[in-house]
């Protein structure tokens, strides 16, 4: 999906925010706005927000001078999801149909905030999370898709939302492939935080060869094509995987929570849901 | 009050919101945004919004080829109140207190859609509009202020508005210098404009000498600023003349809504919440 035009308000909203999370001085929070004008005088508009969002996340790591400025909230996050994955994956073992339930947790994965103090609070997120309504659950297409399969891509997202993932690749029963960002932008999954979160025990982790917060295949490595072309079962999680792949004619399964009204209205879905599956016919069904 | 680092987000929202108001194609939508772009890089964070807000919209005027793009918008929301003037005319008379009910219709001015068809809808609208809830009502003060008083500077503020300023003008029972912008900016009242609406038969238009939405002292001319200083009490309509003039030392009467949760925040009030009043006794008492 190419950029709307209420991506421009929100990008800058983005530079603010992240200028607040890292205590940046006014001073300095200033000079992001007016980063944020060099951004947005530069957008394509044809691309997918994901794409014209390194332009903005490069403006803000040279205008704070740190070049991963997410990189301790990622190590937190990962941290703090990491502690609850054995209590995850008991309740996993206990389920009746532990791939059903590992789906659901990575769904929450993507929802939860890894802001919050101790893992008590975070089970109750999880808790909260699982309540929230999927949109659209393509349970059995998947399953009949994946014994097909012999093996599987997975399109990370963020960090803390990785160790999730680690859960759901143990239930798949399939060798995985795991791709990461070739660099660090904002807190996405790149092959550093993807060992942390121990999907190396997992899965082979590989690399989109671009950094981007999504899959821009004009920016990608000719092996992560190929990789993504020849893959008989794709999963993508997150909501910047989906705005770079929405157009994507190859069947993508899609995991993530609908988190702009850009978004919804694309999907014509509700705000804050929960989406798992294939777009095309929710988006035939729909529009 | 100056720049609050939600005021760029916002300024991108409302070219936004003006080119669609003029149903720009989406190409030109893109340059708007492009243009806010420069805006940004441009902004002096030290300034009250309203003299930022000056570049804005002259990009806007420059990148849609219209020096006045609000022009049309203008003249009907004049022509519209003035279609509700004799019944709210008729309503004030027969109220116990005419003064009140002229200062809440004036009130109401700032609040009410001009964009709605009739004026039976305006009429619904006023009447919601007087449900809205003061915040801050400094009633029997500004009597006081005003029997003191041999005239009144009227600040004005938006078109369709101004006959509604009219009504009040005419409780006064003082003379008054009705101010109005020194040229076109959004919808914000000229001298043409305040003809339009009748002022010129119940006061004396005077411009202050800039285009800001606001009273920007910088760029007012000398005849304006002599007013200002000498006048024995102030009127100032709307939440531009407000950010502009809240740090003022001298007494000013204002009367506005609280549009945006900037304001709000810096009045310690409730949004969209209606203001009448001076202003340094609410800022002492709540912050």
């Amino acid at each position: 999906m190419k950029m709307h035009l209420d991506c421009p308000g929100c990008f800058v909203r983005q530079a603010i925010r992240t200028g607040r999370l890292l205590r940046c001085p006014d001073l300095v929070m200033w000079e992001l706005v007016k980063g944020c004008g060099t951004v947005l005088s530069q957008l394509e508009h044809e691309f997918p927000p994901p794409q014209n969002a390194v332009l903005l996340y490069d403006m803000i790591s040279l205008r704070i001078g740190n070049a991963d400025p997410f990189y301790q909230l990622k190590k937190d996050s990962t941290r703090q999801a990491l502690t609850l994955y054995p209590e995850l994956k008991e309740k996993i073992k206990a389920s009746n149909d532990s791939l059903d339930a590992a789906l659901r947790f990575a769904a929450c994965g993507n929802v939860i905030d890894y802001g919050v103090s101790s893992s008590f609070d975070l089970m109750k997120e999880i808790e909260e999370a699982f309540k929230t309504k999927f949109f659209h659950y393509e349970y059995e297409e998947f399953i009949a898709k994946l014994h097909q399969a012999d093996w599987v891509l997975y399109i990370g997202d963020n960090c803390g939302e990785s160790v999730f993932d680690k859960l759901l690749i143990e239930e798949l029963g399939k060798p995985v492939k795991y791709a990461v960002r070739s660099g660090p932008i904002i807190n996405d999954v790149t092959e550093e935080d993807a060992i942390d979160a121990g999907i190396d025990q997992v899965a082979e982790i590989v690399s989109t060869g671009c950094r981007a917060p999504g899959i821009v295949f004009d920016w990608c490595s000719d092996e992560f094509k190929t990789l993504y072309n020849s893959a008989p079962l794709i999963i993508s999680k997150g909501q910047g995987n989906f705005e770079t792949l929405s157009d994507e004619k190859k069947e993508i399964f899609f995991i993530f929570k609908i988190k702009c009204k850009v978004v919804a209205k694309f999907l014509n879905s509700p705000l804050n849901s929960m989406f798992f599956g294939r777009t095309d016919t929710v988006i035939l069904e729909h529009n």
